[in-house]
């Protein structure tokens, strides 16, 4: 009885995120789904890539709490762009962003005028990767602190994403985290996945993250 | 309409929850439920745990995960204490642990025999809060690596729980954690929450860790 439920709400979901994603081609607009557990240095990670694109890229930014505006504040201040702040709280404390929601969110920006549109979705490796919000190309963040079994006990997650960013990675010398293991992992649930280790504290890895980014856009525009 | 769909199967789980915690007094078993985002370091913490508290208590777990048993394995070898391992992929792939569900897997332990019941919940810090398992107290562990914002961002699972476990604080000196922070935020959204300072690593805080779960058990005897 639950998983029909489900089922259904899905369904809807995906009418609603098949019709975005329409609309936001016609816009010429790349869409980026940014998921992650809670504390993976999903903002982070995104104020050093607004600082680093937002002169090469028309973007904005839709980010997704349960509650409070602390991102949204944080990366308004990293760059020149529109930010929208859901708070899910709204819609009963949902867990995920869900497709509608996002496209309420995004009506208010200037659609025409943007490049890319990334969206920060609620802190949550399990309920997020069930929601298609219309995009064209979904990112997971693991922090390294988290351990490198993740992608095996979250698997639909890392089936779903087309990267992942192994983030924090200058936390390695005080962690026991095992990359071989971990990069396994990954491949063992979704083969072929594109991995990159990155620490938006040292540098590390952030320019091929942006490469990944710039490349993904223009690939939509021809 | 999905709220309504939610509410329902949260009325339902709470009958069987509060049925299942009827039987527990019965048999004067305490249970305790373990909350977090995936990667807080709960595994290791209840290793330590059950190492430390086998030879003093009659002690069972139950481990809830979408896939793998590697929990399960691991907490088999701290200590001989009779582990079951739950995969919610058989259930739909469900975020968190419902109360049928746990009530199935304790089912095979012997509960008259036991002092306490502890249940490592799904990783997740939204879904779980809003399930009732017929536990008697509820915890909810946050590695300092996640930052100090989270109990404003994720409210309900610190409203929810009794204590509130900062874990992998031997990380502090290499993070930006404000620790005077978070442990305002924790009392912003449940004031006068009991919380502790934790490094299953490092031992730090474990054995208050410890002496909170024995005056709990002790309490429920009385």
């Amino acid at each position: 009885m639950q998983i029909k439920v489900v089922r259904d709400v899905l369904d809807a979901n995906k009418a609603v995120a098949e019709a975005m994603r329409r609309d936001y081609a016609a816009a010429g607009l790349f869409v980026l789904n940014v998921m992650s557990s809670p504390g993976s240095g999903k903002t982070t990670l995104l104020q050093k890539t607004l600082a680093a694109l937002a002169g090469r890229l028309r973007i904005a930014v839709i980010v997704g709490d349960i509650c409070t505006t602390n991102d949204a504040e944080r990366l308004s201040k990293s760059a020149d762009v529109p930010v929208v702040q859901i708070c899910t709280d709204a819609f009963g404390g949902d867990c995920h962003l869900a497709a509608h929601v996002v496209r309420e969110a995004a009506a208010g920006l200037p659609l025409q005028d943007l490049d890319l549109l990334i969206v920060e979705n609620v802190g949550n490796l399990v309920c997020p990767a069930e929601f298609d919000i219309g995009e064209d190309r979904r990112a997971v963040v693991l922090s390294v602190t988290e351990g490198e079994d993740k992608p095996l006990k979250y698997p639909l997650m890392f089936q779903v994403c087309d990267v992942a960013l192994l983030s924090k990675v200058d936390l390695l010398p005080h962690l026991d985290f095992n990359m071989k293991l971990c990069r396994q992992a990954i491949q063992d649930v979704h083969p072929g996945m594109r991995v990159l280790e990155v620490s938006a504290k040292s540098g590390q890895g952030m320019d091929e993250w942006f490469g990944w980014i710039l490349k993904q856009v223009a690939a939509k525009k021809q």
